[in-house]
C-alpha cells in the first residue's frame, strides 16, 4: 500500500504509539491501516462415495485439480461461504457438514477452513472458474496434480479419517517465506 | 475506504466483471480493492479450576470483562494469536489446549476463534489493555458485566463441555446489522 485509502495522501511504515509492529500510518489524516490474514474456506463434497473436484480455470495453478474453496466475504458464516463457493465453481448445493481442517498459510497471510461436505445429488458443472468438474473415487484422485499444499493436507485427513470411521478436525502450517532474520517474540 | 491505496486515486462501488459483489474498484490504476472478514482470536485459560479474565482498559467495551482475544497478526498462527494475546493482555504464558468456538460476528464482519487453554503458573497482570485480570471460580463469573456475546457464548460452552467431561467445539452467528432488503442467494 502506498496511499491512504481515506484520505489520499501518501502513507509510511512506522510503529503506532502503544503498538510493536509496524503499519502504514497516514500522518495527514492519522489513520492507521492494519493487515491482517485472509479467510478462504471450502469444502470436501461426497456423493455416493465419490469425491467432487474442479480442475481450475484461473490462476494461481490453472490446470490443477482442487476441492471447492475461495476466499470468505463480508456478511457470510463459514458453512455459508463453503456453500457459495460449491455453488460458484462447481454449480453444486452442497450440505455442509463437521469442521475437518485448518491450514495456516503463512506465506500468503492465509487461513484456509475445510469443512466435510455432501453432495446429495449428482448435479453439478464447470463455474465461470474451472475448466472441469468431477466426481472422483478416493482411488483415482490426481495427487501429482494438486493445486495447493492445503487442499492435498484436506483430502488425505478427509480419507483418513472416513476409513477410520471418524470426524476430526486438523490443524497444520505452511510456511514458504523467504528466511528472515529472528523476531522477537 | 475513499481513495485507491495504490495509486491514490479516487474508488467507485462497483460490481466487476465476472464478479457478483460490489467492490471498491480504482478506474485510475485497475486495482479492486476486495474486504473481507477479520479474525479474532483468544482463549479460555484455567489454572488449578479458576478462569483468568481481564477487565477492559480499552473501548469497546471499556471497565468489561473479558477472556484475552483480539485481531490476528500476519504471520502467525491462531494458536500463537491466542498466546501472543494472553501474554499482552494479561501477562500470562499460557499453553493452548483444543479448538472450543467460533463466533461468525456478522455486524462487525469479524470471525471470532477461542480456544482451550491452562495457565501452568498463576503468574498474570494488568497489560496495556488491561484495567485488571484475576482468575475467578466459574460460580464467580460476572455474567452481567461480560464485555462481548461471543464472550458469553464461549464460557459459557466452555463450562458446559468441562461439566460433561468433554471438549466439543462449537460454532454460532451474531447479527445485529441493520434490517436490510432481501439479498439473493
Amino acid at each position: 500500500m502506498k496511499f491512504c485509502d481515506e484520505c489520499g495522501a501518501p502513507v509510511r511504515l512506522s510503529v503506532p504509539p502503544g503498538d510493536n509492529l509496524p503499519r502504514y500510518v497516514c500522518d495527514a489524516c492519522g489513520k492507521i491501516h492494519y493487515h491482517n490474514p485472509r479467510l478462504v474456506v471450502g469444502c470436501v463434497p461426497e456423493h455416493e462415495g465419490r469425491i467432487l473436484l474442479c480442475r481450475r480455470a484461473i490462476e494461481p495453478r490453472r490446470g490443477y485439480w482442487t476441492v471447492p474453496a475461495g476466499f470468505m466475504e463480508n456478511d457470510e458464516t463459514l458453512q455459508q461461504a463453503a456453500m457459495r463457493e460449491s455453488r460458484e465453481e462447481a454449480l453444486a448445493e452442497v450440505t455442509i457438514g463437521s469442521l475437518l481442517s485448518v491450514v495456516h498459510v503463512l506465506h500468503a497471510r492465509q487461513v484456509h477452513v475445510f469443512f466435510r461436505a455432501t453432495l446429495p445429488a449428482a448435479s453439478y458443472g464447470a463455474g465461470a472458474e474451472s475448466l472441469e468438474v468431477t466426481l472422483v473415487e478416493p482411488g483415482q484422485i490426481p495427487w501429482e496434480e494438486i493445486a495447493f499444499p492445503s487442499t492435498e493436507f484436506t483430502l488425505r485427513r478427509y480419507l483418513e479419517d472416513k476409513a477410520a470411521g471418524r470426524e476430526q478436525h486438523h490443524f497444520t502450517t505452511i510456511d514458504r517465506r523467504l528466511r528472515k532474520a529472528p523476531e522477537d517474540g
